[in-house]
């Protein structure tokens, strides 16, 4: 039996909820709510550790880190496979992989929290705000949700965290140029890794960003992998539309300034 | 043909040179000296753009990442086989890498300049010295190496990162109660990714961290490890012995004052 500890909007419990959608596996769903700190629980504590979703039980064994985990599904149940067989392919996947681990899934929360949970947040009450923030374990990953929380896209570390992912989109246009999909011509373990990344691109309403006229390749795979199955029941299902429309709202009301952020950045590289 | 860009001293260097021993494969070895910023060379940031070692080049495919190089060769290179074939333990082993690389590796540079490195370091011209600060990538990771520089291990950061070091010994003693090595009865990966920083303890004088009173299992766990063929010529044939005596007597001189900050971390957990 498969257990899963998971919260709708996040971004690695997207990617465990589509591994496990393309296996055609279903699951026992135990929702951990982000917005009221259930992560910060100590029973859910004793699963994970690091206070973070989502969190797998196959069969009694308790698995933790979403990147582990889809490689753990992709090995346990063999059909479709969903990475390649050959070395070489499957080193491609690993740095994808290892992209959004070290690099763009840091970076998703300072984008989210300057932009539209920035507005959720400030309408708490301060003690649920506060509780949320000293829940961050990570004490630079602290400082950083409070300067965004402060001062929005003018908080020095949104640029930054624009940037990285600006340069994955580039990457990925390169990439698709060559290839269907991000490890070859069969859909995998690297698309379903970071697309919830390009979700949160568009659901912070820069979707300029992936316009067609734009990136037309990125634009074309999101499409694509908008039209699989388990988009549906992985992420259309559990993402809260009327809050993905306010926060849609609230990027496209200041996207004048994210775009200037934008081309600086674009300019600089 | 296999080419490796790597450094003698270097944990990472350590782990590829190991999977690569004991794959039996050969490589042209190309040093990249760390200690006069070689790694900051724009030829070399060409095949590295994090200016890290090492890189690894097979048939004319460049691979970074020593946790993904050390997969790819496991991958590549059928025999010996370095991880178990079943999901969990699979899973296991990728647990220990991303331990290594989320948490041991960060933590690494911070125990080793604030020991025995810093007295070499604090002994080159102030030039020399500044642009190996500067090259760094990462600023918190810049900051944290000025502070070790200043302070040695009374710098608030040797605390956390040795913190880090202990954990992972008594995880790994606990584990080494329940098989022969980190991933099951046969030797492996995890065995690997690890084995560099426990030398980096002994190599920074803290060995009394890894006596056979305090820490049987993984005693007896590097006694075994040393005894393998591949040990030799991956780590021992280039470990710089007067070097590393040196940094040993460093950390030896002011052991008394590494165990308390030790004993305080342990008191804590």
């Amino acid at each position: 039996m498969i257990e899963l500890y998971h919260f709708g909007f996040s971004t690695c419990s997207q990617k465990v909820r589509l591994a496990l959608a393309e296996k055609d596996q279903t699951f026992v769903s135990h929702e951990v709510n982000l917005v009221t700190g259930e992560q910060n629980d100590p029973a859910y504590v004793k699963l994970n550790p690091k206070h973070v979703v989502p969190t797998l039980t196959h069969d009694g064994h308790v698995l933790n880190e979403s990147s582990l985990i889809i490689q753990y599904l992709d090995d346990a149940f063999a059909e479709p496979q969903l990475r390649p067989t050959d070395a070489l392919g499957r080193y491609e996947v690993d740095a994808w992989t290892k992209h959004v681990d070290d690099a763009l899934h840091p970076a998703a929360p300072t984008v989210t929290f300057a932009i539209g949970a920035r507005k959720v947040m400030l309408a708490q009450p301060e003690e649920v705000r506060e509780a949320g923030i000293n829940g961050i374990q990570d004490p630079v990953e602290r400082a950083t949700r409070r300067s965004v929380l402060d001062h929005g896209i003018k908080a020095p570390e949104f640029a930054g965290a624009l940037g990285i992912f600006i340069d994955t989109l580039d990457r990925m246009e390169r990439k698709l140029g060559q290839s269907r999909w991000l490890s070859g011509e069969s859909f995998g373990l690297a698309d379903i890794s970071i697309v919830p990344y390009v979700l949160r691109i568009e659901h912070m309403g820069m979707d300029p960003l992936l316009d067609a006229g734009v990136r037309p390749r990125v634009s074309d795979w999101l499409t694509r992998f908008k039209e699989r199955p388990s988009f549906e029941v992985a992420v259309d299902a559990w993402t809260p539309a009327p809050v993905v429309a306010a926060m849609r709202a609230d990027g496209h009301a200041i996207w004048a300034d994210i775009e200037q952020i934008a081309l600086a950045h674009s300019a600089e590289g």
